[in-house]
């Protein structure tokens, strides 16, 4: 069993029935969009289907203890320059950034930054998958949107945040389960592999 | 330009000719692995060929003093239980562990995780391209090493480190520059794409 940071304690798998149930879908009620995230990444490696991970938040140390081990005093977090998630999946090298907004009607781009936008540009000259999984908190839904969109957004509109309506529309929602939390492997599918679920 | 952590200070471009010319190497006789392999990271990804970085450094944070901005107080660092390295090459998922040795006729497995091993066993079930750099220290070569050479060696042997002559002629010298440090997606592209360079 692979155990990566930041993944959640597991549970046995159930079946296929229990896993596709989406009435379980309560049970993650709870859990924020990283840990859902988390947990579909390390049932995804599981069942061999995927190999996709978070990156570790980069952390400027800049006092170790050496008396006891290596016990660091002094350290600050640094905002991550790329995205939080990338791997591989049939074949494929796959990258994204997942943002949560507790906003109703839209989703504020400040938290996206300039880096960010660079890297998934990279990501896409080089003829890998790019997206962002965008949670609107209020409405408990998450949606799998195309770097591509983000970006030409942002470059089309001086607006600061992207409409709600806009995201469902150009977006495609994610559906939940109990294991994974997030079945955003099968939008990547329909998005990116043509392939009706 | 991309400035991302763990990279070093940027040079100007200084054209082909400086790049490319051996002789330079030199310079970077001081530069350990991690640094050449950053730094030619930084450079593929300024010229826009590849687009591959370090994992940051997993650190398990325990005490952070919020009184003034966040300052961790009490930290710890966890082994990365992947590689260090992942990216995108020719629309092709890319990862990689970087190891030194100052040993001159072997290099020891026990600085490989089970951890490690396991991931880029997943990689190749995905169809990414999983390589190991092994520098010797002594000789100042380092090579590239495909994954499924170690990981047969290891379930093969009973022996606790490969001979420096089995790499030899079995991975492929990474030649050295001035930028990049070390020419590795050269030997990529020989072992992976079948480009005589």
């Amino acid at each position: 069993m692979i155990n990566y940071p930041g993944g959640i304690k597991k549970e046995p798998y159930k079946g296929k029935r229990q896993r596709l149930v989406s009435r379980n879908s309560a049970a993650n009620r709870g859990m924020n969009l990283e840990d859902s995230i988390n947990q579909s990444n390390d049932y995804y490696a599981e069942i061999n289907r995927a190999l996709i991970l978070k990156r570790p938040t980069p952390i400027n140390v800049v006092k170790v203890d050496y008396s006891h081990g290596a016990l660091i005093k002094e350290a600050y977090f640094e905002k991550q320059s790329t995205t939080d998630y990338n791997g591989i999946y049939k074949g494929k090298y796959i990258d994204f950034e997942a943002k949560s907004t507790h906003l109703k009607t839209s989703f504020p781009l400040n938290n996206i930054t300039p880096h960010q936008i660079k890297h998934l540009k990279g990501v896409i000259h080089h003829g890998g998958i790019a997206f962002f999984v965008i949670e609107f908190e209020m409405q408990q839904q998450a949606f799998l949107v195309d770097a591509q969109y983000i970006i030409d957004f942002i470059n089309a509109n001086k607006r600061k945040s992207i409409p709600y309506l806009d995201i469902v529309k150009n977006g495609l929602e994610i559906k939940r389960s109990y294991r994974p939390a997030l079945l955003y492997l099968d939008a990547v599918d329909e998005v990116y592999f043509n392939k009706n679920i």
